[in-house]
């Protein structure tokens, strides 16, 4: 049995700076520092967090004692950024540089008089962010359903997590509508090159775990690919999930991550199914 | 035997206000006036043109009484244009208004500042002339060939008789180099049209006659166009190059033609196929 597991899973750039903010600032030990929301999708960080004195608040009226707060890395609505900063409260900003370029680049294309286009998902945070640097007055699309109508005069910015063939797609169905159409391709290449070796690393395996938060978005991406290349694909939290059942008769078995997904629960993963497996990690295991 | 003639076969916008300019200024009987090389892709317009002593010229050396010179729709690069102004001789500017567009936006994408990539056929006049108002460092690519190394901010203006379909993969391609990409889309929209209906023409009919100038890169398109889809194809200049073993057993026979095909001509193709063919003309002709 060979274990491989990706060079890219885990913590992206962002990721790790916000995760480095929040605990530094628990280690400085200041009263009143919460991070609004969970600073990763990932329970066990957060966890982590919460044990070191950084609670996550639900919002900005949950707790009294409110003295900062650190934004996550998907951003926040420019709304809540005055807000926050009009009651008083310090913004310890742990937004990924990443989504702040195409918060910048919503904002550029929205006063260029761009009708403003944003490739992501509806609901994820940082789309909700990226839309209110847009004036609020941006339209989502996604790369599955069809494209509303549209203007002329279109500016295209995409949410940083999105794979390059959904801009593509979009891109080619864009083109019938507009006549100018400026693009800022905020694809994050950590993404892309997450996306691409475990697309490749699935077309290789017998079984492929894709470890990380269950609402993460871009951990839910991996695992969606991997399905869609018919090889068993399991999309788990912890390593406590992995059944011995999943394993039975697979040579090659391949770990992915998203990236929220700490490095100590990718080496738990690798540690769990060599102990079921009974069997020596090979491959070019990252840990 | 049906013959269906392309609704959107023949003279585009841009061309028919040239021929108009010409033919005006033959009526007006002004000496020392000449088409800066034909008109149009159209060597029996060019004749009739020059009997009514509009005169193309080879370059302004080639004759002595040059007075005026009319710009045929493709425009002439930037360069030309002082010299003429500078030489003296009056322009009579029958440039496509798409695509002085064109030219306008290759000279803006150029000021702001990005690297100008040109869609288009390199050795085009069009192309040429849109090269020069991008200040002669623009990149000239094509949908079949592999694209060069590229700068990261891109803009991209398109030759007005390119199909969208290459557009669409050109893009696909740039999409790997750039971060920022303005497109001005300039394809005719009356292009796009003709090479529609002569796609679905071409998926009904035994046989496709396409008429116009050998030397007229959209002819030579639609041509292509229905080669590719495995009906047999005929590119002609005049309806005298038609043979009777061409429409033996043909039961549905289609028609069109390029943007430089005069109506006359397209007119007495469909004659000449009646003729042969010994019987009624049916369908939704043209005339």
């Amino acid at each position: 049995m060979e274990i491989i597991t990706a060079k890219t899973a885990g913590f992206c750039f962002g990721v790790k700076r916000a995760i480095d903010i929040a605990f530094r600032m628990a280690a400085e030990k200041r009263k009143g520092v919460y991070t609004l929301g969970p600073i990763i999708h990932n329970p066990q960080v957060v966890e982590k967090l919460k044990r070191k004195g950084i609670v996550p608040l639900e919002d900005l009226k949950s707790k009294k004692d409110i003295q900062a707060v650190i934004i996550r890395t998907h951003g926040i609505p420019l709304r809540l950024s005055k807000e926050i900063a009009s009651s008083g409260c310090e913004i310890i900003d742990a937004t990924c540089p990443f989504v702040k370029k195409a918060q910048y680049y919503a904002k550029l294309l929205s006063e260029e008089g761009y009708q403003v286009v944003i490739l992501g998902e509806k609901n994820h945070p940082e789309v909700q962010s990226l839309m209110s640097y847009a004036d609020n007055d941006a339209i989502v699309v996604n790369a599955e359903t069809p494209l509303p109508r549209l203007k002329k005069k279109i500016g295209l910015v995409v949410q940083t997590t999105q794979p390059l063939e959904s801009l593509r797609k979009v891109l080619s169905g864009v083109l019938i509508h507009a006549k100018e159409l400026k693009v800022y391709n905020t694809i994050c290449n950590s993404t892309a090159l997450r996306l691409r070796e475990t697309e490749r690393m699935a077309r290789q395996v017998d079984v492929m775990f894709v470890a990380g938060g269950k609402n993460s978005a871009n951990t839910t991406q991996l695992t969606r690919l991997c399905g869609s290349l018919s090889v068993p694909t399991y999309h788990i939290e912890t390593a406590s999930e992995i059944r011995k059942q999943w394993i039975t008769n697979a040579k090659h078995i391949g770990i992915t991550a998203g990236a929220s997904t700490p490095d100590w629960i990718i080496h738990e993963v690798e540690e769990r199914i060599r102990y079921i497996g009974g069997r020596q990690v090979g491959g070019n295991s990252k840990q």
